[in-house]
């Protein structure tokens, strides 16, 4: 993959930096800090920065699934007036990710075009990956955090004061349970993807699908008597698997090779996803031909860059999801 | 695509000699000699070469939807025990089509383990396209055809009086039926997925997989009320089809993008593709990992080579066609 070493731009194999042995290993993130609404110490003593409107920014992509995982969250707690939104081109080029016009990156940072200016201008030196989505602190001018996993927690818990949004996709009482499925998700599934797509051996990827599809199976079983995957409510587990189920039949079953079943195949899955895709804000993050077009032009697994027409994709009809008893999304008291 | 030029042999990008503007053009097969019952000269008062058991043979692969067709032909004609058959491996590397054992290509030949061998040995300059299917003469050693659509009328018509076998696959009656709809299927259909998926730009992508489903919808209308192509009758024509459907979703789906829809989303279709199928004979001219292997060992689509585990197929499950009225292969009087 193209990266940063050193805070200079390096073009490369797409990825190259991630395989081990044949198999692919996604690199850690690196910025981690937090925001809570007030801005005191976290119970690990460790500093926060306040909520506040206007002040943070979010970077993403609509081709990547762990962007959409935020633009979900800041859709479902009302977050547009508060944090603003910057969206990428959906094709990887040499450049990394690029902004079609010119983004404004606040005070300290001026106007870029390049998403690896956001990780420069964090650290002059950094050396790593350069990936969407980043939170990004106009007023500091640089990131806050580019872990997806954390920012949706941010997203859900630090801004409630300033929107009055009471929904908590992360309840207390389910975390257990929404941790043992979010393990199993992430490795096997959001991840399992790109293990299938970006293995450079016949074995990895043989064990990487062996293991997609035994959670997809065990995905269709527990959605066929559960609603959502925590039980009754539709919590940050259920849109975590989402971002990669909405994206599956258009491009993971043909670009990376997914392909012992589509997610139509699968009724209970199908009907879910559905459903998810319906709920109120959910459809405007999901832009498949920008998800095609991303995934179908790394030349690393697609030489001839040709983006396919199809398949043929109808996530409005009925989902018939009612039939199982649902509370929706937890309000907190 | 590797080649010969003036009969020697060249390493070169597979099919780049036929791409023209960014389009897909299959090369045309150059050896059209025929076979007759007695080796009169035909009505055009061209020579022929007389039918006799032993002396010819099929060179063909189980990936080649081309060199199926033969296969086919020969298993309902009762071919088996007068016409030879040798299999290359299904890999196309860059010595081209290579047998995993030595064959005989009989006395004025000798031993070879290349299939361009077959053709020096028939001109040696020779310059063009290798390929599968050959229908080779044993005893004066050069190729006899190279057409398949030639070599399946061949078998249809010239070895009856060594066998017995009175099947008609081209019954005269029908033929103006039956070239309507080779024309459209080869075209759009057999080439069709070609076309998408060796296309060097996106338009002519999309124009080959525009044609390519716009058929298959009228396919899928036809079958929907007729048992078979040409009627009531199963022809050549259906048996041209076949070898594209039964390929298609493990193959032509994801390698060559072809994936609006899977066969197995047409009922009838699909239905039919059951039906032969499970015809007696032709299960065993079908070699679907040898399908998935060849397809996704081209490194022009498909750098990595690794070949998918999927799709899951089942075509032995019922197909429900006698639900229309049908006489099975024509009978010569």
């Amino acid at each position: 993959m193209p990266q940063l070493v050193n805070g200079v731009w390096e073009k490369g194999d797409i990825a190259a930096s991630e395989i081990k042995g044949g198999a692919f290993h996604r690199e850690p993130t690196r910025f981690r800090d937090w925001i809570t609404p007030d801005g005191a110490p976290d119970e690990n003593g460790r500093p926060t920065l306040p909520a506040s409107a206007g002040r943070y920014h979010l970077y993403v992509s609509y081709l990547c699934p762990w962007a959409s995982r935020t633009l979900i969250v800041r859709a479902l707690k009302g977050l547009e007036g508060v944090i603003g939104m910057s969206a990428a081109e959906p094709v990887l080029g040499e450049d990394g990710w690029v902004y079609g016009e010119e983004q404004d990156g606040g005070p300290r940072v001026g106007r870029f075009r390049h998403h690896y200016s956001l990780y420069t201008a964090s650290d002059p030196t950094y050396t790593g990956k350069v990936s969407v989505p980043v939170l990004w602190d106009r007023e500091e001018g640089r990131i806050v955090n580019n872990e997806s996993a954390d920012i949706i927690r941010i997203l859900n818990s630090a801004f409630d004061g300033l929107t009055g949004n009471r929904l908590d996709l992360y309840p207390k009482p389910l975390r257990p349970e929404i941790d043992r499925w979010n393990e199993l998700v992430y490795t096997t599934v959001n991840n399992g993807v790109y293990r299938c797509g970006f293995a450079k051996s016949q074995a990895s990827y043989d064990e990487a699908f062996e293991a997609l599809f035994a959670t997809l199976d065990r995905l269709e079983e527990r959605l066929s008597a559960s609603r959502y995957l925590a039980g009754e409510h539709l919590t940050e587990a259920d849109w975590r698997l989402f971002v990669t189920l909405v994206r599956f039949d258009a491009a993971y079953h043909g670009a990376f090779k997914c392909n012992l079943r589509r997610i139509e195949d699968y009724p209970n899955l199908s009907a879910y996803l559905r459903e998810l895709y319906q709920w109120p804000g959910i459809r405007d993050t999901v832009k498949i031909d920008d998800i095609k077009a991303g995934y179908y032009t790394n030349p690393a697994i697609n030489p001839t860059l040709i983006v396919p027409k199809g398949p043929a994709l109808d996530f409005d009809r009925p989902h018939d999801r009612d039939r199982l008893p649902g509370k929706g999304i937890w309000q907190r008291a």
